[in-house]
């Protein structure tokens, strides 16, 4: 295989491993405070949202130093309409995300496997694997989402920039990635954080598409007790909204990185 | 344009993103929390507390390199006072700041509107925007954004200081900043949480004048239905409360520090 | 004595002390939330995982840089499996971690007596020392013992590989040891924080077979009044499943590793 | 003035501001949560080990390049035994930190004075001041304050250690003092969390004579309305409590690195 395509494929693994860790800690949070008689019942949305950046976290600890960790397609799309990555690669990205997604999930029923049996209410079970909009609005809520994944990828790519790059890893490989290793990963972890505190009220913040689809696909498929619909009608809103905040964001820090250069 | 004055102009610009961010997550976090049906309803105090501070994170992450990511009146006048800043960049970057706490609260707004227009009560609703005192008492609640405004500006002179510094990014630009990256952002960040925690209970802890008066003034042009009065009796409290705080820290912190040299 | 068998001491009693700290402190906050009286009764899931969290920082801050702080047999197993720790001191190193384990879960005895007098029901009080699943269904907790030490161990694995060992302290002795130092220490503990967080709703998330045996050792020779079963049917499960987890990890990074290396 | 007595006194003046921190910020956090009226009313356990531990990160932020930050008489005495820091040095030590504790406390009842008017109730009043035994016992809350300390000296001891030393400032001063830089501080201030989540619910964790005594004595000279008894007689536990836990902690330090030098 060429050198190129062998880095890639390399890279899709880690994606892989890493957006496979990340939902099944992110929805296995749910899981864990939502779900009958889980020990973690009722724990509340400070569990939920430090739990999910902290999935974060993990995720990147594994893809970090590899594929620079995107795990998430609105950042892969971000970067590259940031220029600081490759658009012949965003489509093996982008699959080994919704893939390592939906295997998360289906990971995360097989564990609390005995808790959505003794939970009731399609919902509640819809619940841990994708987001359901708390007001169902669909405009807004697409709105939301283009706001939180802004917000997302903005700091993302002013974290990777020349004055905060003391934390980071040092480049890999041929094109510029940003390598998050232990320590650059915590400040991804706690923005992760502060947008579910914040900007999770009314969505459930996806702010990633892998995070909802891969998660939906899975609940589809699934020979789930009392299931209920998959909920497709909605499906489009966590997908195409973050990729929208994404490039909104790669727009904004281009006008300031060109004017600044001006 | 003369060199200053574009570099000026340059800090100003991420002062005003920065703030933006800052005051759209730290609003955001009293939307989701407050707000009915939202999905953070009811989180708690630390779930508040938490989010605004990482809300100062990632303002810090964006503008910390570039502007010393001030993000609030008190802090420039703070370190202008020590010494540590221009006074001639006081008045662009207060002007900055007060515009960008304007917009992210308008942006909160259009976030959460289906959520404010199923909440009842127009304090609920001017909450989420400013400070409002749990019991009002101009001069105790003056005397308690001062205090608390005065640990902020203090240990912020301090982390800035030789001991500290390894954290800190190295000095840019003409005169001396404090340039916090992504490493040196944290204790910030883990500072304003405590002194919400603690020092957060009587007032609601503004200690910064534009997350008050920027989102204040968004509340009153805004139309939000049923809102109420934007209590502008009460504005003057968290606007010269956190700036005679910042003042004294930094009176304090020139007399121990020149008593050292003597 | 031969230079290898001190050091080989040496290392087991920092893991006896490190893996005290680690259960004085993590049973610790099971007995601080749950028995009768205590001034953190009913604390939740937030205050029970961030505690287990941050005792594993602790007990990695202080064994460390001297035995590497595995604390934990499936650790040790899953390093050993992976190359990284010597097969031969494998059995010393358990050993020191179980009787620290059950020394830490006697002083938690004698420090909350007061409150395990005050407190009624034998599970209750168990509790305190082991694990006890939500749902008793032995192959099902079993997987969910063995996916949460493979989190555990995969995770732990790749932070402790090429791209992140910026913040690892240098290699110490004969053979490689992962050696995390104060700033090392703070991944592991966020990675423990999270999976009890999201995979600890089941049976209480055990993943290190020292935590479970070490303390339910201690629960049967106690004389606790009221103190009821050990539970010993049970405690196959977090002793094998952990092992079992740690080992599938290290399979899989040898095979990733192996891979990148064709 | 000879340069060691002037530089002892410079140092007093920062253990002096950095226990006046942490007081005003602990003693805080007590108030915040439990006065009545409080926008933290309630905020329970997680908030108040929270804001303690951060409380001690903001006072080693601003007297750790200066003085080592030990803020603790137990700490002082525990450095001093293991030989770290000179026994002429503490008598000075003790008395800054247990001034700065009080005008910490004496500062909390001015900043909350309205909210301790709306409280019922001597025990509340008196437990935003000092530390109140859940189960009163003398000889097992003493021995939980020792516990308690021994895990805070022991694991400091060794955060100051050869293998760890990558976080800590240089050795400043004529002697060797543990200088925590706002990097180094984070290890601390998480210690002092788990600690009191895991430690606390029996005395409510003093682990620090400054932190007791001193507001005690506040409490003692300043006109509260309705405040009761100072319970004096309880007052002698939490003072030698912790420093016969620093002083246990030395010790087995000084055994362990004397047998490794062996």
């Amino acid at each position: 295989m060429e050198t190129s395509t062998w880095q890639c494929f390399v890279q899709c693994i880690f994606e892989f491993i890493g957006t496979f860790v990340l939902i099944l800690l992110g929805c296995g949070v749910c899981a864990c405070v939502s779900l009958r008689k889980s020990k973690g019942e009722g724990g509340g949305w400070i569990v939920v949202t430090l739990a999910w950046g902290l999935a974060v976290f993990c995720g990147v600890l594994i893809a970090g130093p590899w594929s620079g960790a995107h795990l998430n397609p609105a950042v892969t799309i971000g970067l590259a309409a940031a220029g600081k990555f490759p658009w012949a690669y965003t489509g093996p990205f982008i699959v080994s995300q919704i893939l390592g997604g939906m295997l998360g999930a289906m990971c995360v029923y097989v564990f609390y496997k005995d808790h959505f049996d003794a939970t009731e209410g399609a919902e509640a079970k819809l619940g841990v694997f994708s987001t359901i909009p708390a007001i169902k609005n669909y405009w807004r809520n697409f709105l939301c989402e283009v706001i939180g994944t802004f917000v997302l990828v903005l700091v993302i790519l002013f974290i990777g920039d020349e004055g905060n790059t003391a934390a980071l890893n040092t480049v890999k490989g041929e094109h510029e990635l940003i390598g998050l290793g232990s320590v650059g990963a915590l400040p991804v972890a706690l923005l992760v954080v502060v947008i579910g505190m914040s900007l999770g009220g009314t969505t459930g913040y996806a702010i990633n598409p892998a995070r909802d689809l891969g998660p939906r696909l899975a609940h589809a498929v699934l020979p789930i007790r009392g299931k209920g619909s998959s909920q497709w009608d909605y499906s489009w809103v966590p997908v195409f909204g973050p990729v929208v905040g994404g490039i909104i964001a790669a727009l904004l820090y281009w006008i300031v990185k060109s004017m600044m250069n001006a």
